[in-house]
């Protein structure tokens, strides 16, 4: 038994690996601003052995079948711009890159259905299927960087998740290969009853179980109309009644998010009086449904003291959304922050907001947090939480990171809350993952994982503990 | 090691078994026709040894333990309304009735969340959260005599889906018990990214995968305006692309149910011409949405020729829509019958339709072959048919039976359409599963059976073929 690249290379596909020393230290992290945080402190994600970037189907089935054979550790990569810590390169695995799988395979606009390889980049497939005058209605703030695939592997929630859905409600069918090379192909159909729902093997695994190779997403067309709104809260809690209500009427914006005082004051300065706490919608959809919901969800939103604003931030939030600040330059200044997402019924959210608020700031050096929610469900919502924190020593910039993290996972636990919204659990929240679905969920997870991957190849260390 | 019953008796569960005769014979089917008639035909299903009935998730868990340590088969068992034949008893096992895990747990109008315990009944529950205004939204024809934990069993889908979804969109949170007797309980949150979504294991598995046994719903208000409307097409396949063109543009009446012309003429005699393909459509939701949805709709479906007739009809679908005649009087008259629910992408829906029903029509002694679309999504629809068949010798009753099936079956995958819409595989469908999801396919669930039940004890026969 020789090297899975010596495997590889027997099988005819020398020309998808890649072992030069750049590519390879490229690919040996993902956004997590942990190993951000280690690779500024001089200490960088291992790399991989090699970068390998089958282009088919097959080509990824043949990348497996080695990686079994020769006992070779495989870690599927996307975008790279996970920010959980799924990615995290060692030296003696491969990194498979799906940036082979790229690109648009066939579009129905009768059935509103597109096909694209894996490894293509969201905006480029969101672009190609709106020259069709359609849109895929998946806005992750990584969709200029993630790709369709990382997409499914996160199980992710785009930005107008209230009204289109997520990720799980959009992907219409797809195709996988299993850690022992067998291809799985969902059926093109739009509802089933046919055994549990194998699409969801892979919605949420993290590259553990499976590589995801083409994803079918099931299409809406461009809105005839989309119109923004602003309504202010004087406290959050009439903030999340407001929205609360609105949800429980059965108005779906596509947008729906709630920014606290702070955020609100931050993030638009002007768009309503400090100390009002912002809930920003866009309403789309056919003309005849979204002239009246406007109205209509402002009379809502009054009954709670909300106020109408100018909805000309709504357009300045658009324009803006997907502006993320790089890590580096805080860490230059010697401070650490991060964002975490977590959910709740609505009955725990307030609660869940002030005990991780208040727990955050009991941290040395702790600078900001605040938190806004930003995708709503008939039974609660989200909530987004940004934490910034300067501690005296630039030394323990890791341990204060650790401590705001376990703070936030911890108060969400004691608040019923759940831990991982839509970003994933990847090693940040690996050790948290029991008290989220239990001792028996993390061994039914375990063993579904033994039995696909018995010898435990396909990204070890990510999202299973103990693995 | 003693049996089974003997090993409840000695954990002190000795008042939940029932080794009488009547009922060990009601539970040993479900409502499988084929079934049936064999019962009619002097061949009853065999009945199982017991009917245990535990009385708490705890009890559950100690019966499958001890299921498991004298290697006793286990049939879960919820109303027994299931058409697809998943119940079937045999002598060595016994079945698990989940009626004593009975009624409201919990309800919480805030947060629109109620939880049951699996056996209850369906109608029972949306009559208790009916009671403070709320409603489940989950309308299965079988309401009245399926459970809650049933719906999650056989992945099943309502009335009311093209609004408020299937039931995988409905349950919230759930309870169920491995076959080693360990407890899942998956997070009352309202979305959640930390893996793979452990519900979907037990949704549709038919009861060979866990039992569950406390499902919590997120509820609606009952809703502010809720208005028919009857739309007729020339032919169906106007009314297939009328019922396209709405639901491309955005609107989600909760009923939405295209019949063809026989079916128009049978169900619904005077509600529009003769030879024209009726629509009925129920719009429901905030009062500013519903009406400007139906001049809006009817807008859409007079540009294929969709003319609306009087609503009047929707009210008398909505009265009548629970209603099926027993199979037993057919039977009688040597008449064999069954429905059959598929699904497709709108291309290929009509050519579906017509596939299936010019092969049904080819079986000898076939009298009714037709159908109608009940449940639509933006890339397609189902068709539900029926036939009614009376061979010359009433001997070839079963015979005929199965040749309808395997017609049905492969005219729908010659079409690309998928095997089966909401009724599940059960018995009936499971030799086409793997043309439904791969041998790939059936190979992973396979893997996923023999991981979490190893002895293959959960409803043996049921779902996956060769098990």
């Amino acid at each position: 038994m020789g090297t899975i690249l010596e495997g590889l290379a027997a099988s005819g596909l020398e020309a998808i690996i890649d072992q030069g020393e750049a590519r390879r230290a490229e690919h040996a992290r993902d956004w997590w601003a942990r190993n951000e945080l280690l690779d500024f402190q001089g200490t960088p994600s291992a790399s991989p052995l090699a970068v390998v970037t089958p282009r088919s189907t097959e080509e990824v089935s043949t990348v497996l079948r080695c990686a079994r054979e020769t006992r070779t550790p495989v870690i599927p990569y996307g975008g790279g711009s996970g920010v959980c810590g799924a990615i995290q390169g060692r030296p003696d695995a491969i990194v498979l890159s799906t940036a082979g799988l790229d690109g648009l395979i066939s579009l129905d606009d009768g059935d509103l259905l597109a096909t694209f390889g894996a490894g293509t980049n969201g905006m480029a497939a969101e672009r190609r299927v709106q020259e069709d005058g359609l849109t895929i209605g998946h806005w992750p703030q990584s969709i200029e960087l993630s790709t369709v695939g990382g997409w499914i592997a996160t199980r992710a929630a785009g930005q107008f998740s209230t009204g289109y859905g997520n990720i799980e409600e959009i992907v219409h069918d797809l195709v996988a290969v299993l850690p022992d090379g067998s291809v799985v192909r969902t059926r093109r159909t739009p509802r089933s009853a046919a055994g549990p729902d194998l699409r969801q093997l892979f919605l949420g695994s993290e590259g553990t179980l499976g590589v995801v190779t083409e994803v079918t997403f099931s299409l809406r067309p461009l809105p005839e109309a989309s119109r923004g709104q602003a309504i202010s809260f004087p406290s959050l809690e009439a903030g999340i009644e407001g929205t609360r209500r609105l949800m429980r009427a059965g108005f779906r914006p596509p947008v729906a998010r709630l920014y606290d005082d702070m955020e609100s004051a931050r993030n638009f300065e002007g768009a309503c009086p400090d100390g009002r706490h912002l809930l920003l919608l866009l309403h789309e959809g056919p003309e005849a449904l979204v002239a009246p919901a406007l109205p209509a969800v402002a009379k809502l939103c009054a009954e709670v003291d909300g106020t109408e604003h100018d909805a000309a931030v709504v357009d300045h939030w658009l324009e803006r959304r997907n502006h993320v600040p790089g890590f580096r330059g805080f860490m230059e200044k010697g401070i650490i922050l991060d964002t975490i997402e977590v959910a709740a019924p609505w009955s725990r959210v307030a609660e869940l907001y002030h005990a991780v608020v208040s727990s955050l700031r009991e941290v040395e050096g702790i600078l900001i947090a605040s938190g806004h929610s930003s995708h709503s469900y008939r039974s609660g919502t989200n909530l987004y939480f940004t934490f910034l924190a300067r501690p005296a020593d630039a030394a323990d910039m890791a341990r204060t990171y650790d401590e705001c993290w376990r703070r936030a996972m911890e108060a969400t636990l004691a608040c019923g809350g759940g831990i991982a919204h839509h970003h994933g659990i990847g090693r940040v929240r690996r050790d948290f993952l029991a008290d989220e679905i239990g001792t028996e969920g993390v061994e039914t997870l375990r063993a579904i994982k033994r039995v696909l991957d018995p010898e435990g190849l396909l990204n070890p260390g990510a999202l299973i503990p103990g693995e």
